[in-house]
């Protein structure tokens, strides 16, 4: 069983992660990061060690890496042989080949350092090289959340670009618009009640039956005058684009 | 005041509104509508008169008109010189140029039939011809909703348009990721946690500055593997255009 990990990192993950597991007595022993400032601050918060050269990690149950994808590669080869995963949606289980015992726990929200993260909700996916060190990760993902599942690597990657889509895409579809009424001074919080039940009918409804909008009714009329008064030519390329494939969804 | 109305539609917005305007005591005296089935049974769901044919509506203070958007200009030109509002975003106040009193009352929200709307939250955008007529949907429009906005016409569509952005197209945006899991054997529901996230953090931060993901990162090897493993074409293209706009609205 896990009882003590070492944490890589000292951003938005790194930091909801570290805070989780302190919360269910899960021993945080150090944080390692080369940020001197975040890390000693969320060493500080858990009242653990602060380490910055990565000779000087102790022995610990887990190292749970926490840092950006490209630097993965460069630091797991520098790393010790102690049993680790890292976090990322993207990264294959595969970047770890030398070591005995890796695996990933990826957790699929989007964290934030200040924000304090609920994991009970968070699917937490689950890979590991071997059945044992499987069942461990699992046993500590599951101190944190409810909803821990077991996915290989293709399949992670498949919901890492599936989130992007879901929600970078919708994050950045919330930007236009909120431009789009500034440009025209009017208040972006207009849209934020209609925001919120779009997100909250996929809960309960299949985002197929949730579709509204002139796209969807086929109504041309609409889609062409909203292409008039929208001024932004990326913008303009962006409504045409996602009208167009609304209308052949939904075509009869 | 207005004290007693009538709507003319049994669908989506006929059905939710009338029934948050007779919840706040004001009389809905009849229900008009193309729809016999339908039309029935939100007057009896209201214990009112159902009216089948334009020429029994009977006098009322005003009238609601909630039918799809193409139809309006012909109903309005049938329809006896009564007080009278469309519910619709995208459509001119100026299609009733011809009668007294006229106007607009548009709740952004996306309604359904079946789903009690709280239009407490729901903003509510009013126009009308003259102040005496705009005072009068203001004070009926706020029995509903605690955010009325007095908002001409051009503003109105540029809302419109925004709605169907920041709405619409993230809605499209779950669909293609539901699709795409589904497509690998992989459950939707894992994705749902951080789509509320998502849309729950632009209730209080900027959606600039919640913008997550490669694009945002500047990520090209992710963005690239992404577009790998993504396989329809269409959602590839949108995949393409969306990455590229977020990458431009992020370049350092």
């Amino acid at each position: 069983m896990i009882k003590k990990i070492s944490i890589i990192g000292s951003g938005n993950v790194a930091t909801q992660l570290s805070l989780a597991f302190a919360n269910a007595n899960i021993r945080v022993k150090q944080i390692i990061s080369r940020n001197k400032n975040s890390g000693q601050l969320l060493a500080k918060k858990l009242n653990t060690q602060f380490i910055y050269n990565i000779k000087n990690i102790s022995s610990t149950d887990l190292l749970i890496i926490c840092v950006n994808d490209d630097n993965i590669d460069s630091l797991v080869k520098s790393l010790p042989n102690i049993p680790m995963v890292h976090t990322s949606g993207s990264t294959d289980i595969n970047i770890f080949k030398k070591k005995d015992h890796f695996g990933v726990l990826y957790p699929i929200q989007s964290l934030n350092k200040d924000v304090v993260a609920d994991f009970k909700k968070i699917p937490i996916c689950v890979e590991a090289n071997n059945q044992d060190f499987e069942s461990k990760i699992i046993d500590l993902s599951s101190k944190i959340s409810k909803k821990v599942f077991l996915l290989n690597s293709k399949e992670r990657k498949n919901i890492h670009l599936s989130a992007v889509i879901a929600s970078n895409f919708s994050n950045f579809c919330y930007l236009i618009a909120k431009k789009n009424l500034e440009y025209h001074n009017l208040d972006f919080s207009l849209l934020k009640p209609l925001i919120l039940k779009t997100a909250q009918k996929i809960i309960t409804k299949d985002p197929r039956l949730t579709q509204t909008g002139p796209a969807k009714r086929g109504d041309l009329k609409i889609i062409k005058e909203h292409l008039t008064i929208l001024k932004d030519e990326n913008y303009k390329k962006i409504y045409k684009l996602l009208s167009r494939n609304i209308l052949k969804e939904y075509e009869k």
